[in-house]
């Protein structure tokens, strides 16, 4: 047995190897590579993801798991050892229902997409970008049929993103949060935010979120941070966390997109030492792990506490521009709700928003209640019944998201569902650490991510998303309550303030 | 048998892209890795590593080889066919010697000895590193072991940096430059630099040589270049080449360093387009990449010709630090022949002595004519005897280079017949450009680059080394006698101004 499991691990600890590069490779491209190098680079992540596949589908790490299954049930459920076999067994029965030709041409197909789409927003060009988006839904139903599923064909898509989670569970969230959300929108007051639409330089952008990284928990060594265009956090190992922003000349939002990332590292950060080079080195879900990036994002970084302790310092680093501005005033601002067309604009409140369209046009496509030609015009009703406002392009409607040109359909729920379980998450948090105000208030992060290593991040895959919801909050169920409580008291407090 | 070639070349293409992405891991590490993340990246590493060798010394390959022998036989010996068929053969029947247990054993050593190198040099002790270093030689002895040769053992370890050359004849070379460079050296004038020795400020150094590199023959967006502690350059396909350099508060070295990666990067640049993702998408040895690297570092960027246009510039970029000094007294300085103790501080004239002090007892070392402890001492006589310097600690003297500590034993001779070889070049590039001086007059550099790109870098290593030597020079010996002649002139002109 032993000789089986530490045969099974070294196999696994090869792949996460040729993972680590793939991510590498990944983050080199965006963030370095000189323009021309992209179809060299192309070349060598596919054949970099072809071995690593072909690696894991592998019949002898099917027999290990075979030979391992007596004892895995002779360990604790909750041992490393048990987590890894039944993790793996999951990802390698998954991974054996594709076929290789197909899993190539989504890969091929996604890769060439990407182009396609970038042409087609740039030209508000939708009917050039809709043979793309039909053949990534052909591909996605058709490995949709790989597997069983009892609600919907979109389940076994959601869940290379949200595993385990049924469509139907997503669409009941969604119904809960949707009509308040409209709502609060709706009667959410005017806000002044004159004051962050001046420029701010990028370089005193940049040392003031690094004097806050600096505080947020991470080892010393262990991290890096780096302009690129569309903002990621990826990480090679736990000490090798590599986040990633974008300085706007406008406006102080890559502050809260440094934090968004920031959420995403300390996650990666926090995995356990024991989990490094096997698949459970991860978050269980993208929601899950979205739900982090939102914490430190918005519940942290959007606080009255973190910024009763950041604001001067920050006034300090750009007197001109918000000098005169009062805490309230600032406060305000930065948690105001006002709906608008661009999702990765969207504020706090009407971000979901965003997302539930998403998820419904999502659905309906893959189970042909809606033609792919129709999409501009769904899209453009939904944003006209959920937020209120006219799309005027498609480049700034259908056309904004890269998700759908590269085949990663089934992804966008997880944004929302993020948004709703760092609430859930929170709750624990203020239970747990009764006076998490007055830390952040004198500037002490570290409790917070401590805290949320020791109980969520160290966890890594070794229990479904359900399991580690549980083992946190006594509960699986995902709740969308404490989320829009949340919303309700900003909102109201805005009103207030008004 | 096009079957067999397009499956070669597939497997080959495979073990290109895992090349790149280990050249890849090895840039990000030196250039941008967070401290910490050293031990993941050295498990990636190795993993590749291993991947792409049992990839390659796979049977498979030996019997497409087998397979494609008539057909190599068939069609022109200059073909990119037929080359590419003898030269993996060569390239697979040498890693085919090689057991995988001592190979593993090596790379481990070599990690290993690293730090152990890093630490002795730190603290000037000799006997710290003794150990490493006999475990180093006593694998190498193993690898010679695996080869035959006729005239050393230190023949087999050569052929891995300079495939196919004789110790014997690295002896004859080494023996006609020493007493000449000796000479020189000690006839040498007295030259002031003391300009050189002030502040220059290391954003004005990056952009002037920026400004030099945009004009060299890079193709835009296909290189960049990043500080980093030890330069060097390195590529993941010829348009995407990484140059890095070290900007030192004092003084301009860093300029010719940055020109050194560059001769290197254009020969990477230039590498024929349909030998990518081949064993030929390289330079055919060492000694003939570093001709480059130092044609562009010295026979360019040290010539009058290339500074009667840059220097300008760079006076106008240092106005406090060069304003009042003449051309003439900025061309001695740079030109100067000065003994030093440190090899990578060595100017063009000493250089190549402190290569020939580590042949000699790197071959003594490895014929057992010298036992390891006793190294300082041969170390310190040979620095008395060719240079007239007294070496005062370990630390400035055995213990300054990293080569011995990874195992890179076989590798210094190629820097001094890389300073041999680019004059043998430079000679032909003054016969087939004969306005080159004018041309760099007039800052025009990419005539030079192009010929060179035509006619050598552009071959990779479909020949072996000497032929690629013949090709060009119409002979295939290496003759000290070009670099012997321009150092002579060199130092006459200065000994003439001074």
């Amino acid at each position: 047995m032993e000789a089986d499991l530490r045969k099974l691990r070294e196999r696994l600890a090869e792949i996460s190897d040729l993972g680590r590069m793939l991510f590498l490779a990944g983050w080199d491209q965006r963030v370095n590579m000189p323009m021309l190098g992209g179809p060299a680079r192309a070349e060598a992540l596919a054949t970099l993801g072809r071995i690593a596949h072909e690696k894991f589908v592998d019949g002898e790490i099917g027999t290990l798991l075979e030979r391992l299954s007596s004892y895995e049930a002779s360990v604790e459920y909750d041992s490393d050892e048990a987590s890894l076999i039944r993790v793996t067994r999951r990802d390698w029965e998954k991974a054996r229902r594709v076929p290789t030709e197909l899993r190539t041409e989504m890969l091929l197909a996604g890769a060439q997409g990407h182009q396609v789409w970038v042409d087609a927003r740039a030209n508000n060009d939708f009917a050039a970008f809709l043979p793309t988006l039909e053949r990534n839904l052909d591909l996605k139903k058709r490995y949709a049929e790989c597997f069983e599923w009892d609600d919907s064909p979109y389940t076994p898509l959601l869940d290379d993103f949200e595993p385990l989670m049924q469509t139907t569970e997503v669409a009941e969230v969604f119904d809960t949060i949707r009509p308040v959300l409209a709502e609060l929108v709706r009667a959410a007051p005017q806000v002044d935010a004159s004051f962050l639409d001046v420029s701010y330089a990028p370089e005193l952008q940049r040392a003031f979120a690094e004097r806050v990284l600096a505080t947020v928990g991470f080892e010393n060594g262990s991290w890096r941070l780096d302009p690129t265009v569309h903002p990621f956090c990826t990480s090679f190992s736990r000490r090798d966390v590599r986040l990633t922003t974008r300085y706007q000349p406008t406006g102080l939002s890559s502050f809260w997109s440094t934090m968004h990332e920031a959420g995403h590292g300390l996650y990666a950060h926090g995995i356990g030492r024991s989990l490094e080079r096997t698949p459970l080195a991860n978050a269980p879900s993208l929601g899950l792990n979205e739900s982090q990036s939102r914490t430190w994002e918005n519940l942290v970084a959007r606080s009255r506490p973190f910024w009763s302790c950041w604001y001067e310092p920050l006034q300090e680093a750009f007197p001109e521009q918000l000098g005169s501005t009062d805490f309230d005033a600032f406060m305000a601002a930065i948690n105001r709700a006002e709906p608008g067309l661009i999702r990765v604009e969207a504020d706090e409140t009407t971000y979901s928003l965003h997302i539930i369209l998403r998820f419904d046009l999502e659905r309906r496509l893959i189970e042909e209640t809606l033609a792919p030609k129709d999409v501009p015009e769904a899209w453009n009703a939904g944003m006209r019944e959920l937020l209120g406002v006219h799309v005027p392009d498609d480049a700034r409607g259908v056309l904004q998201d890269v998700h759908w040109s590269s085949g990663g359909i089934g992804y966008f729920p997880t944004y929302a569902l993020g948004n709703v379980i760092s609430l859930q998450i929170w709750s624990v948090v203020q239970e747990a650490i009764p006076d998490i105000d007055a830390q952040l208030e004198s500037g002490e992060l570290e409790g917070l991510s401590g805290w949320l290593g020791e109980n969520l991040y160290s966890l890594g895959r070794k229990f479904t998303p359900k399991e580690t919801i549980e083992r946190l909050t006594g509960s699986p169920v995902i709740d969308p309550q404490p989320y829009l409580a949340y919303l309700r008291d900003k909102l109201s407090a805005l009103s207030a303030g008004a």
